[in-house]
């Protein structure tokens, strides 16, 4: 196979492209504060000169933001095409003074690398990149067409990309949409993860008095905010953790006993929820394991309270406002924006009188299945089979990754969502971490999946 | 009657009791903050100077805080006893920049005298030096035994007085507490109030997770603290405003007919309640009058609640704590350790599964009640009467005033609440006032009280 020697050059450039991360990683491109954005500027044609070299016709697109990179080899109607996402852009770096070595400065320590943004998302990106190039040093033709577009503003919550999607949907067509921006499973076992929650977040607020009162001259007259929150929240779920808004679960997908089978077999047990958040027991709606909640059961989650003195010792009043954010994690096949219309409609059911109520829908985001059966989804888990030296699961997701469904709505095509990653990288935290060895693997992983999809 | 001449020297000194007020509000005598402590040492000499100016025997005794100001006239045997209480420190003035004038330079515009501390609760003490010294001046004999306990610490929650009362109980003996440090019942309506709300103050605090997690990450798999908190808090009072607290009426005293007619007679309307506190509607437990709720039922209210994310915007999380700070407003005959036992011990049968819950009794207040119908309430009741020239009610009050407790428990005296502020004197707040009409009316009541008591 074409791919023993493109997998023999990716061995033999183990150093080197570890060398050429770390200057990548240098770039301080955090795309949320103004004073990067020279240096999201440099990281963006950071990008687009590997993608040049790589023999990539490459584009800058100018965004509201910080411009995508698009980039395409030859496009042969005869071969599958796949289209790679990622992101050129990271976190910000506080608190810095908890990093042990400065975040831009990357440190290779016993087969890790240690800077901002090596695992999210730039070390997984350039895995892809490395791949590509294995390809062309090895002067083998590459067996599909490929696209790239890379955004740098993952981060802030650009829309750029968003709308360059809806807005050129024919020029990403593609066969798949390959995304290397997750976990895998754990540290041995690599996985596609095919299902992502959707959202509908909101915020109950509710009004009493037009100032908060001393709760002696006022007590017993008046309805209090507070208590009113708490029986309206209280209401929303019932002791066992099933939401009470009325068809809530009308368009819940249940599991496949395939499904249930697989993640059975993945061995979390309860003592590892436990050890992992520190609560004293697992906890939610009967009928399903922990898995299969944190997974594919919807949710409805307090995110926040807030109403009159929270401080230390007493304050006798009775607050004039109380507000709650409140969060469903929704899952296919339910529909975010029905979802809070009937959250709405059942806060103001059970609201009790004396008050004022008001809900807000912050921001909705749909659920994702990607279907598990396809030829794709198989070539990427041969991929990850012969890239990593181990078999594959397939994981789903509690929360949400929002272009992913931009992406199969408009481009009807899967979303491979290959993460190289691990959960323990401090993303987002100090010390950001990406195993070396998952940095090859993916590579390989990467280079294998080329062929994979070309006869998928 | 004697106290015609004395009534007549007070008509006859209105501007010069003013002017001695004045100087009495101009010492910026704040309790709570350590630069004025030597102005409040300049306050209790104040105190002092005026009290040996009556001809009484004055003592000023240390504390751990701020020092009392004991006074007493000669004690014979065959005359009933008067306790005078009250304060000479005062509230802090921030916000500054609210007042119109300085706070100690006291203003008097249209009958009304502005300045820290001119209704609370200087003003009304002074009130009384005015009219004991219309005796003097005129060379009226003293009806009956004086005793002055006035305190420095009552703005800071020192404890000074307390102990003093515990430990000298026989010194402090008398028939009948006088407090002049609460309010009229409406500005042209003096009363008397008979009752006051205790208090038992909890807080309840849940623990969840270690820390804040993803609410996507883990959403549907331990339980949310602040969730739990709601199940908890809605578990409290029943939809008509009812505690769940069991055991939580046993000992309410239910109000007798003649107190439900004469609240009945007051006309304090559910619009009068609606314009005060702008809250849409009133609401209260069935069976009882807004004013009967306020006064003389129990309560138990949210004062705060506190968790994870409250600001503007969106966060998803599970938050790691949550608590509620709760007051109950406790009638007579309510025990607040009691009901602090039972709220606690409810509060461990309605926890759910999966968190941690703790209880915390922050402090409790004892309910009090003085009967209406004894002698030394209906020579208040008639004093009222005479100094303001309007008929006086019977009124309850919501809130609590601690030493009330003390000094019926120790004293076993009934204390007499003759309230000369009004409810509009921005006690507490900015631009603090006290009516003139109300200073010379409230120095007549006391004149007029210590005949009316020598003979009840």
């Amino acid at each position: 196979m074409a791919s023993e020697k493109v997998l023999a050059h990716l061995d033999a450039h183990r150093q080197q492209h570890v060398d050429q991360l770390c200057e990548f990683l240098r770039i301080p491109s955090v795309s949320s504060q103004a004073d990067h954005k020279q240096d999201v500027r440099r990281a963006c044609a950071f990008v687009a000169d590997e993608l040049r070299g790589l023999g990539l016709e490459v584009e800058i697109i100018e965004t509201d933001g910080h411009p995508l990179v698009y980039a395409q080899s030859e496009q042969r109607p005869d071969r599958r095409t796949l289209l790679f996402y990622g992101h050129y852009d990271v976190q910000p770096v506080d608190p810095l003074e908890l990093w042990k070595t400065p975040p831009f400065e990357p440190r290779v320590e016993d087969g890790i690398v240690y800077a901002r943004g090596a695992s999210d998302d730039k070390g997984q990106v350039f895995a892809h990149f490395k791949a590509v190039e294995a390809y062309v040093r090895t002067g083998t033709g590459l067996p599909v067409n490929l696209k790239f577009i890379i955004e740098g503003e993952e981060e802030c919550g650009g829309h750029g990309i968003y709308r360059y999607t809806e807005q050129h949907a024919d020029k990403l067509a593609c066969d798949a949409v390959v995304i290397s921006d997750t976990t895998l499973y754990n540290e041995t076992t690599p996985g596609i993860c095919y299902s992502l929650k959707g959202l509908a977040y909101m915020e109950i607020r509710v009004k009493g008095p037009d100032m908060d009162l001393h709760s002696g001259s006022y007590g017993g007259t008046v309805q209090n905010p507070a208590n009113a929150l708490a029986g309206i929240v209280a209401g929303l779920k019932d002791r066992d953790g099933r939401c009470l808004v009325p068809g809530f679960y009308d368009d819940v997908l249940e599991l496949e006993k395939e499904e249930r089978d697989g993640f059975a077999a993945l061995g979390y047990t309860d003592a590892i929820l436990r050890k992992e958040t520190g609560a004293p027991a697992a906890w939610g709606e009967q009928g399903y394991t922990t898995l299969e909640r944190m997974w594919a059961r919807p949710t409805c989650d307090v995110n926040g309270l807030a109403s009159g003195y929270g401080g230390e010792g007493a304050k006798t009043i009775i607050p004039s406002r109380a507000l709650a954010k409140v969060s469903m994690r929704l899952v296919p096949n339910q529909d975010p924006e029905r979802i809070a219309a009937a959250f709405a409609a059942h806060v103001a059911a059970i609201a009790p009188a004396g008050v004022e109520v008001e809900v807000v829908n912050h921001h909705n985001a749909a659920p994702v299945l990607v279907p598990r059966h396809s030829p794709m989804m198989q070539a990427g888990m041969n991929a990850l089979k012969r890239g990593f030296g181990a078999d594959p699961v397939f994981i789903r997701e509690g929360g949400s990754i929002p272009i992913v469904g931009t992406f199969q709505a408009w481009l009807k095509a899967p979303v491979l969502l290959l993460g190289y990653g691990l959960s323990t990288d401090n993303i987002h935290s100090p010390n950001e971490k990406f195993d070396l060895a998952n940095f090859w693997n993916g590579a390989r992983t990467t280079a294998v999946l080329l062929e994979e999809a070309a006869r998928a």
